[in-house]
């Protein structure tokens, strides 16, 4: 009897977590793409980011499926999300192409990030409901990420373009209808 | 007249963002860091870690003195954090120690980005006053690059415990008084 109640309240501590242990593996994710960009795993480092943004579209869900949306996991959610599609996707452009022209190349990549945080604070703080306002960052992330698969085929000065264009899409203030 | 009260709502509104423009500074120094340990260059990364830390001291200062505390300022306080004390400092000791033992080096250098990220999100939803709970990611991540300057002197080995041991200290529940 003892034992059907801690089994019973073990379930329900697990089912509670859910969401939250979805962030940290869709966290993890993102911090090990950053290290195989150290290690010169690029391509490697960019299927794990797309395996992120994988994660990061679970947590919400199972979130809402089994009824424990929380503040922390929001915020656990925001600080994975800078993470895996603001550091990683930067710093995975950066070692593929920007670094190549110095000093720009590390700002661009840096204002992507910087960028990506302003997005993040502000949708904590604002009520919007049915819509997103700006670009949100797992898409920006996403884009930026793939546009790694263009290095062979586009001139690298266009990517400093989409580094910054990606950036001032996410602090912009259009609406975009949730899907 | 008209042009005096342009200056005016300017300083204001220049005023009423300083905080945040500091912070975006400490977020800028995380990730340039990150960026040199790409580049090889493991001293000046730290020494940019440690400057960060001076300008996260400073935005509290700054939004307490010019009396703009925000909920906007704390969340992108806690995404420069995560930045510049979470992910720099560990990829800073995986790249200079930790990724002589492989996958468990990598793993104990997402644990302790894990660690902050849990931390940081605790505290932006628990209402503290004077106190901390857990040892702060500022002091953890400080701690951990300061740590990088004792490669010479102490086993490779004694790196995962010091990681480890930093990262739980910051999910650890015990209390520590504000200064």
């Amino acid at each position: 009897m003892f034992l059907l109640q801690h089994l019973d309240q073990t379930v329900k501590k697990i089912k509670s977590q859910a969401a939250n242990l979805i962030t940290l593996i869709n966290l993890g994710f993102g911090a090990m793409a950053i290290l195989l960009v150290l290690q010169g795993e690029l391509r490697t480092s960019l299927l794990l980011i797309t395996i992120a943004a994988v994660f990061d579209r679970l947590d919400g869900m199972v979130a809402r499926k089994t009824n424990t949306t929380s503040e922390l996991g929001k915020q656990l959610d925001s600080l994975s999300d800078i993470i895996s599609f603001g550091v990683a996707p930067a710093i995975l452009l950066y070692q593929g192409v920007l670094f190549t022209f110095g000093m720009p190349g590390a700002f661009f990549a840096i204002i992507f990030i910087a960028c990506g945080a302003i997005r993040l604070a502000r949708f904590n703080v604002t009520d919007t409901h049915g819509f997103f306002v700006g670009l949100p960052i797992t898409v920006a992330g996403l884009l930026l990420t793939l546009s790694f698969l263009l290095i062979d085929i586009i001139p690298d000065y266009q990517f400093m373009f989409i580094t910054l264009i990606l950036a001032f899409l996410m602090i912009g203030t259009f609406k975009i209808r949730k899907v």
